[in-house]
């Protein structure tokens, strides 16, 4: 089984990505879950180029990383500087990495026209750079920028720089897709024409510009490459760097090669949503391997195939990488996904059964309101809850409220109150009032005060995220708005839907059934734990 | 030139995808778009699955397509049943096309454990069905469902079904990575396979779920089929569909195939964005060809470079797609940057250059606040005018205002009713009030009210999209919330924003800038006409 290194530069490269931009914090905290992944490098920034990168170096290298060689990335020297007095040379020894990442130019026009240059100085800064590098470093790579372009258009120039490299010390080459346009027939012949001409290890480093990042790496690795530069979900400039979170598990799972441990490579799923956390960026739902639908199965055909035989609509066991298998609930589900799903929540079959068609009627109505459960699995439940019980759930009921919202000066920060009246469990009622940071925050925040008299346990949930679509987008606010609520308490996590032409009708359904979903779950545990405690001491 | 010929399953497979769902009238607006764009065949639906996608069908006949073949898919007739019986099949023939597409089976696994029956008996129901539509059709493409699985596990079995198929009349067959999980050598050996194996003509149908569903496509064209199946941005279940915003430019700019027209090939951008809109999905930035990303240059490095030489960082050029270049700014930008997209609004450098160093600081601190100007232009215009004119252009001013919202029983909805008193351009003071869906809408149309007096061309301006974003996911709606709002007049679209810890406060932002905007530009616009028409009369 060969080993191949995997190089993460999502905090470099994949910084370059539009919506893209982490902390120094967040950089860090990013360092110690690829280490903990198992990547062989992590690219930590170009101290060069902006004080945030810089700053990154000195905390991370007192990370103790266990896997991982953290690396600085930089240019070669600038034309006309000896690289000993070089400042950005200087800067990333500065960084006190063992391992550098240098980019040089390889392509003739780029020479010419970027650097302007001749040919032969460019051999030069590239040797100079690696020889300089190489006496102070335990490794240096050589990131060969614009290596396929250049090598269709001159041949034999872009050969010589790798040579170049290769004669100055360099400890890998690494073969740059930089405009992320090939296709992996160009990569193989590339990666060939290297192989045949240096005995320095290659590396390959994609883009995704013609959605072929992914392809073109493996193609790359098939060709001869021991290491894979890429981000984690791909994030990085124009379209992207290839995507190590597919990379890994295809070389991994479908062609043997050795990448990362394989109690690692469990991680995988919650690896990609971290960092897509920490970038701020909404998880890719259709992602390969990861997505939250990669193992979802809508249609009623499939579902049942699936229940009965996984290996029918699922290319890998999703447990593998950390994900799992979820049937989706939608117009076009069946009776038998809605068993299915029943299933899974722990609820009985055999009660929802007689009231399936019933239910199927009643979705299909609040999906054309344009309510969606395939994200709100709490407001679900509680809806096939009502199918059994004949009624909705309720812990309280709304007598009545008022948000005012107002702004008395230019520059002032408007205030926004709410006041509350509801009726508890036994018809007590409660009116109470709370400021807030707009409206929905103070009546989220007057409701759980009204509520916590009767119920204390709502004081230890939390409001993580909300939400809000316009799903009519040709009318802007006229239109009808869905707003999720994302719920937490100590065990676990909840979301809430809610559909209204009003986001604050809207924003108040999400926040009952939120409730409503924490006092049920609530006395569904407290249930079955008398449950086990009844079976221990039977 | 080899003709390539695609074939479009947006409306039937691509509606697998858990976000997608589209209204028949959507459908046909889309089949109408993909006809113009010169796909081969589109896919409507699947008449015995569903009543949406049998509605489909009629109107769709009636469209009058010029340049694709609408199908209706459907599968093998049920074993134990002939085909003329079979009532999924009679509605395929109800559906009123001249071509069709049957899924069948071809995996002996999935032959055994989902179908139920004998080797034999799936061969028959692959012929039987065929022959039976093969007499009524013009058309009768085969789906080999699993082909790539089914081949790996017993290529005899696999290959037998293809040619029943092929002796039962089917025009096309099309080998389906059903499961998504091949890599380019599986399929380059799969069709290579099919190839020696029957005479009929290939297509090829893959999924993403190892990101890897445009190169196996691209490698089975590679390979010998003469037709591509995908969707509309590789929308479809689980990771999705084969993309065929990217397969079409990758066929014919970078290998030589023909898809579609070149001057079509130029509404691939719209297209794209077409689809994403009805299907009322996001559309994904980072894109390949079509994001609004694609052709973005963030560093400062790389956008000087492509401000004089383009190709070395895009690999091709953006309006052969429909696209364009961006740069972007941001904190990573330099003073090139700023320069160039001040150009690009029509800013003359030269104004702003002894400005740009308090103006880079300037950003570097509201960026730090939250603020994003990669997606609201009209903001960073008008910070761009505030650095030239040393202080912000503003059309009235707020005395104050305040929003109510009300809920008065559980089955009412609240109302929302803003009161609001501005100071105009004289002085002049105006108090009004407006309700609204909610309390934005409500401040919003209050607003207008109360200036549509000073400024009359207000009235024809609207809002189309209002975007709200939590910026700190860990607090839920306390955290800071930046507002982007989307205007609209005759002349065209502009992007506001606004951050601010209160929802209110940052919509109002938005909302003012979108104002201010408006009427700067007609401004702009009316004094660019003066000049004009002053040349023209000198």
């Amino acid at each position: 089984m060969k080993r191949i290194q995997i190089y993460d530069t999502t905090l470099r490269d994949g910084c370059q990505g539009e919506e893209v931009d982490l902390t120094v914090e967040s950089k860090l905290a990013v360092a110690e879950r690829l280490d903990a992944f198992g990547v062989s490098y992590i690219e930590g920034g170009w101290p060069g180029s902006n004080p945030r990168d810089a700053a990154f170096f000195e905390p991370a290298m007192a990370l103790g990383l266990r896997n991982a060689t953290v690396v600085a990335f930089g240019s070669t020297r600038r034309a006309g500087v000896s690289a000993d007095a070089d400042s950005n040379l200087a800067m990333i020894l500065q960084a006190g990495t063992r391992a550098a990442c240098v980019v040089g130019k390889t392509w003739d026009l780029h020479v010419r026209e970027a650097l302007r240059v001749s040919r032969e100085e460019n051999l030069d800064i590239i040797h100079d750079t690696m020889r300089f590098l190489a006496a102070n470093l335990d490794e240096v790579i050589f990131d060969a920028e614009h290596f396929f372009d250049g090598w269709q258009a001159s041949p034999d120039f872009t050969v010589e720089c790798l040579k170049a490299a290769a004669d100055g010390g360099a400890t890998l080459l690494c073969l740059c897709d930089t405009r992320g346009g090939s296709l992996p027939g160009d990569i193989t012949a590339g990666v060939a024409a290297a192989v045949g001409a240096v005995d320095t290890p290659l590396g390959i480093h994609c883009h995704n510009d013609g959605e072929m990042a992914v392809a073109n790496s493996i193609a790359g690795v098939q060709a001869g490459c021991v290491q894979v530069q890429g981000t984690v979900n791909g994030v990085g400039e124009r379209c992207g760097n290839a995507n190590l979170v597919s990379i890994v598990p295809n070389l991994q799972l479908k062609l043997g090669y050795e990448c990362v441990g394989e109690r690692e490579l469990q991680s995988l799923t919650e690896l990609s949503h971290f960092v897509d956390e920490l970038a701020n960026r909404e998880p890719n739902k259709s992602q390969a391997y990861v997505g939250r639908s990669a193992f979802a199965h809508k249609a009623g055909l499939h579902a049942s195939a699936v229940r009965r035989q996984a290996q029918t609509y699922e290319h890998i066991e999703p447990g593998i990488v950390g994900n799992h298998q979820r049937v989706l609930v939608s117009d076009q589900a069946g009776r038998s996904n809605l068993l299915y799903k029943a299933k899974e929540l722990g609820i009985d079959p055999a009660e929802l059964e007689p009231k399936v068609a019933e239910l199927l009627e009643e979705l299909k109505e609040l999906e054309h309101k344009g309510f969606q459960f395939e994200g709100a699995d709490a407001s679900f439940e509680l809806l096939l809850m009502k199918a059994i019980n004949g009624e909705k759930l309720r812990h309280f009921e709304l007598v009545g409220f008022r948000v005012i919202n107002e702004k008395r000066h230019e520059n002032e920060e408007p205030i926004a109150e709410a006041t509350i009246q509801v009726r508890g469990p036994d018809g007590e009622l409660e009116h109470t009032a709370s400021m807030g940071n707009g409206p929905v925050n103070a009546i989220d925040s007057a409701l759980r005060k009204a509520l916590v008299k009767f119920y204390p346990a709502i004081e230890e949930m939390q409001l993580v995220d909300y939400k809000v679509r316009v799903l009519d987008d040709k009318r802007g606010t006229e239109g009808m708005v869905r707003v999720l609520v994302e719920s937490h308490d100590p065990s676990g996590h909840w979301t809430t839907v809610g559909v209204s032409p009003n986001v604050i009708e809207a924003s108040w359904q999400a926040l009952v059934d939120a409730i409503d979903y924490k006092l049920y779950k609530d006395g569904k545990r407290a249930k079955a734990a008398g449950e086990a405690a009844a079976t221990n001491t039977a």
